[in-house]
């Protein structure tokens, strides 16, 4: 009989619909599956809020108070949908519960919060993730097999870009991942993080970096309601307008510890992208490119093809690549974010099972904090920095 | 508070965990949902295999007879997710039982078969729906938006594919969609009637075809197991083969009734194209373009935008358009055919508590029988061939 | 040394620039040239146009006598970029005259006129090319390289389109391309005419069409001055209308002689499509797509590639290529229409100095004519109808 | 009557071909011609070589003595496709002889030599121009011409690359493109060059830049033949190798004079990429985006579109854009290297008939040297570095 875990999930908002469908959907796609998640708890600022919440996402009870949810005995993981401000206080009284933890990126606010949260799931023993999903996109996935398998050969150089337009009107409301108490940082805490971590699952340690980091919209209207929106945010001329003091936009260029080099570009002011995470990487026999909002393709160029037939080939992932026997049985049937948490889900639950760490885990965040410390630190002394480890 | 609505779900495999998959996540999604959705009960062959998809597909229980299922008082929705060959008969009992009916498509094995389904929907005065879930990609439905409101003019012409590989190779299996009695015909009901749904939906009613119908590989190996794998499926070279009875690929010229022109292609044959459903729409003031292998776009023209900025827009469906305050709240986080299938349960849903049927109905997948019934016998008889009503 | 040729160019205009340039640049590319076009005499319908045609087109002479120019025994080759109406005239004297000829295609108006033509230049020996340029581009022949080599298999189906949209807006004027007298046909001849000859091409003779024809815009307003330019037309609106008695839309069905089937579909009307020549051709080993618009980039998938990493490869045309020798020395650094008509001047010249006649020449437009007959007899009968041969 | 003005042409190989063409086809092109080039004199390193480019390339005369050639008065126009280490001295000498000169790009080997030769122009009064052909691309045109309208708002943010592969392999042989005494240096001043001159002509000039430049390949195989054929060169395995002093890849950022940030990146290493030229221009105000892949298309996001129909909009190149009076009468009927070309001929010709300098001139790249010098700098130092002005 496979075995059931119970799940308590701390924050709703988008993040908290994703979770949630991938609680419920994972043993439909993986089965057997290594465990069956039961959405036992979900927890929100308030009791309305949370009951709803329950409703919703199909918990089987809610409650207000994440620090009593984490104790409770009858839970086996904890789930932190929560804004940034929060994942170390409860990933610690989870660890100190001994839960596992699956937390949303980016793990901290910085490198130091980061470490706190390492040292806490070290100590306990639990299993820990965090939650950078990209990496879990099927044709990513097939990426770093053609890697592994040195079908491209050594990696001379990795681009990388994560564009958004959201915040690119001035008008755009100033949700808390605008403000540096709450988040962190900008777009290189919220979304660069994401292709740090891409860089990293590819590539390797990211060792020194040179980084341009700008904020172009210094103030926005304070944001009606305590609801972050993202796109779907309604504009709000004429409000009262608050600082920005994070980033809006970051540049950089890096050197990789094992000598391939780089460069990556993160911001929400691209109009006219929306979630565009691209790579493009050079091997001495090959090249693959990535785009997620073409995210059934894998573009990759074996070297060694005829001269004649020589070209970047369109992969649509399916049923022959990484998670294909738990996914769809046709390639371009279809992937969606919901696919990626699905495939999330499973690596998290069959770590738990295994007794294995996943990847990424606290550690992998960790160090991705350290590369946005260096971003940031960059970025104000106009240095190559390197990367603390 | 939000009414809740059982549903017994008759037949597994793929399909079976989409369904369930929607059922589970549209309140997630649509919130507040209209209903939501309780998984009760799904029906499989034997018991063993019931009670598998009972802990998979998260139901409450299982069973191995629909017929007592279906007549059950505390079930309210009937899904019909089995092989073509018993939608009818579980249909019309699901329909004198009173209750409310999603079934697969293609409807029915041709028109006279879906006659039955529809004359015993409409006795009974369920509500029903057929799952052309395509039409549910927000950038179709957004397509048929522009059209709405004229945005594009009058139609002229309709070019629609549905182009896949999987049957391609002469080794793949002979599974029940290789065989007339159980599927009714080959690419023309299983993928063809999908783009008829299309040009239904965003053009009109067909009113006459001319066309080719092919069937490349005349044998294939029998079938190990009785699962319908698809693209997933093992070959099985050597095996003892069978006949193929039904069309791998249909093309066709299309006269709309309303004087628009087009044509439409559905192969299982085409190396290369996966999951290809692609359509390009001309008409007086612009044209609108669309290939579900990048789902997340649609291209449309506008006649009137200045000579010297004159093109189609790469709209990417969010927040801003249909369906789009339920999903993801930025465009391009991905829409998968989870997505696809959480919307049309929303839809079928959203039927069942106004009371009002959905589109498309049994009336539409009738329809689109008559039309696949017309495309065989021009097929045949090499003459154009009216589309009976 | 290199032989030298002496062209005579009846007509200018348009396809007059791209054929002067063709003649200047062809032994700058394809060195040491099979023989050197001498640009001796340019007629055009005045002694006025026929002197500015001499110094634009950098021809030595001019005249407004064209049949004067054809008997003239220093002239080695006719080139004939007139409207349709004359180019059977013409042919036929140059052919009387023992030139030799290439003739803008269509042919003629008709298999008919057509028969005429070629009759003429068998009786005279002479060689003889119809200007079908877009099979002249490398990544066309690739595709019918991959052909010839069985590398994609046998032909099942072939889709080809030509999509414009400069006649779309019912105020672009009545020049003579909407004019039956003079062109013959409308989109079937203008732009199908080439789609009919890359399947010829590519797949071979085609037996059978079932066609829809359609005429949108009933009426045009007359064209002011007597150039015919295409897109870069002014709109007349308010000006005097007349009748357009030829078509504007066709989409047929084909079935080619060795068993094949597919569908075409051309079109002057189709608003954000320009110059969208595109075919896609599934064989029993791999398939084969390409876009004119994106015309350096030939897709190409083989079956038989790993099933991990299987799917069309963009192969851009360069060294390794068809005439790769002679254009540029690195893939997409950019083939244009220049280069199309510099490649069919090649391979005219070759053919001339060899004595083989090239391809396509006055037969193949013959029978691309049939097929154009066909597609017009079809469309009026709604039967399915055999090309004459 | 049109004015004719002598051409006298240094060197030959891919660029003299290019030139070459262009002269022919300008006026047939743009007519009224600004002036009739006339193909006077080829000067090449021997008389033999001279004498064929004579013929193949349609000149009056040939010469092995370009110094005898700079003088003679009949001469208008000094044009300079040789290797880079003799750009200066030919440069000098046809400025120091009073006659209007265009050279290839890079302008020199540095910012130093490219002074001595803009020094000279000056001092001469002659009209000069360097051969960044990609800017004349009609396509780009239109980007700046967007840009100058304020389409797009003020610019944040610009991405450029190159990116080719024809040097990817360690066995290509070592043209002169790799001799540091003769190219001066090697993506950077051969391919970096241009993408700094897309950015000077988009966004304005750079201010300072952050560099990683790498050579992959230490060695080649030394070049048979004294001809360099890019990608066409055979490879040349078990030859003696010879150092390469040059870089083979150079990524930096930024900072433009005007605020703007930006990053490029430049290879010859890049398996599947052809001539990978690209942009994207991200503006307070919409986005703009190139690939020279697909060189007939512009992407453009207009931010003020409807929230329900916005994206990029693929805008083909034609009639009603940056030079499309003189080019093909319909979008995507073809710009291919050829094309720029022409266009290039036409500005520099119409600038020598008015008088007034075209752009880019020497001075524009002089300043494109001193950024390839700040590039290299940066690479050694590792520190941010001012352009030099």
């Amino acid at each position: 009989m496979t075995r059931t875990l119970n799940v308590a999930m701390i924050g709703g908002g988008f993040m908290g619909k994703a979770h949630a469908l991938a609680y419920a959907a994972m043993p439909m796609f993986f089965w057997p599956a290594p465990a069956i998640p039961v959405r036992k708890v979900v927890v929100d600022v308030t009791e309305a809020l949370a009951d709803e919440g329950r409703r919703r996402y199909g918990f089987e009870e809610s409650s207000a108070d994440w620090r009593a949810v984490v104790k409770r005995p009858d839970i086996d993981v904890i789930d932190i949908v929560t804004p940034n401000d929060s994942h170390a206080a409860i990933a610690i009284a989870a660890a100190e519960a001994g839960k596992h933890i699956i937390c949303e990126k980016p793990l901290a606010r910085g490198g130091d919060e980061a470490k706190t949260m390492l040292d806490a799931v070290n100590k306990a023993g639990v299993i820990h993730m965090v939650a950078f999903n990209y990496r879990r996109t099927p044709a990513v996935a097939l990426a770093r097999q053609y890697i592994e398998e040195g079908r491209i050969g050594t990696i001379l150089n990795f681009r990388g870009t994560y564009l958004q337009d959201w915040s690119a009107d001035p008008d755009s409301p100033l949700s808390w991942r605008f403000q540096k108490k709450i988040a962190g940082s900008g777009s290189i805490g919220d979304i660069g993080t994401h292709v740090v971590d891409l860089a990293r699952y590819l590539v390797g340690e990211i060792a020194e970096v040179s980084a341009l980091v700008r904020t172009y919209n210094k103030t926005r209207p304070i944001q009606r309601g305590n609801l972050d929106r993202l796109g779907a945010a309604e504009k709000n001329i004429g409000a009262e307008r608050a600082e920005v003091d994070v980033d809006d936009e970051v540049v950089t260029l890096l050197k990789f510890a094992d000598g391939a080099i780089g460069s990556l570009e993160a911001t929400r002011n691209a109009y006219g992208r929306n979630n565009f995470i691209t790579f493009e990487i050079h091997g001495t026999k090959g090249s693959i490119a990535f785009n997620y909002e073409r995210r059934d393709e894998l573009q990759v160029m074996f070297a060694d093809d005829p001269a004649d037939a020589r070209g970047f080939r369109t992969v649509y992932s399916g049923p022959a690549h990484p998670y294909g026997a738990g996914l769809w049985p046709i390639p371009a049937l279809g992937i969606g974010y919901s696919e990626t948490k699905i495939v999330e889900c499973f690596d998290f639950f069959s770590a738990i099972v295994s007794g294995r760490q996943p990847s990424p885990n606290f550690e992998d965040g960790y160090k991705t904090e350290r590369v946005a410390d260096a971003l940031i630190e960059s970025g104000e002394s106009g240095q190559w920095t390197k990367v603390r480890s």
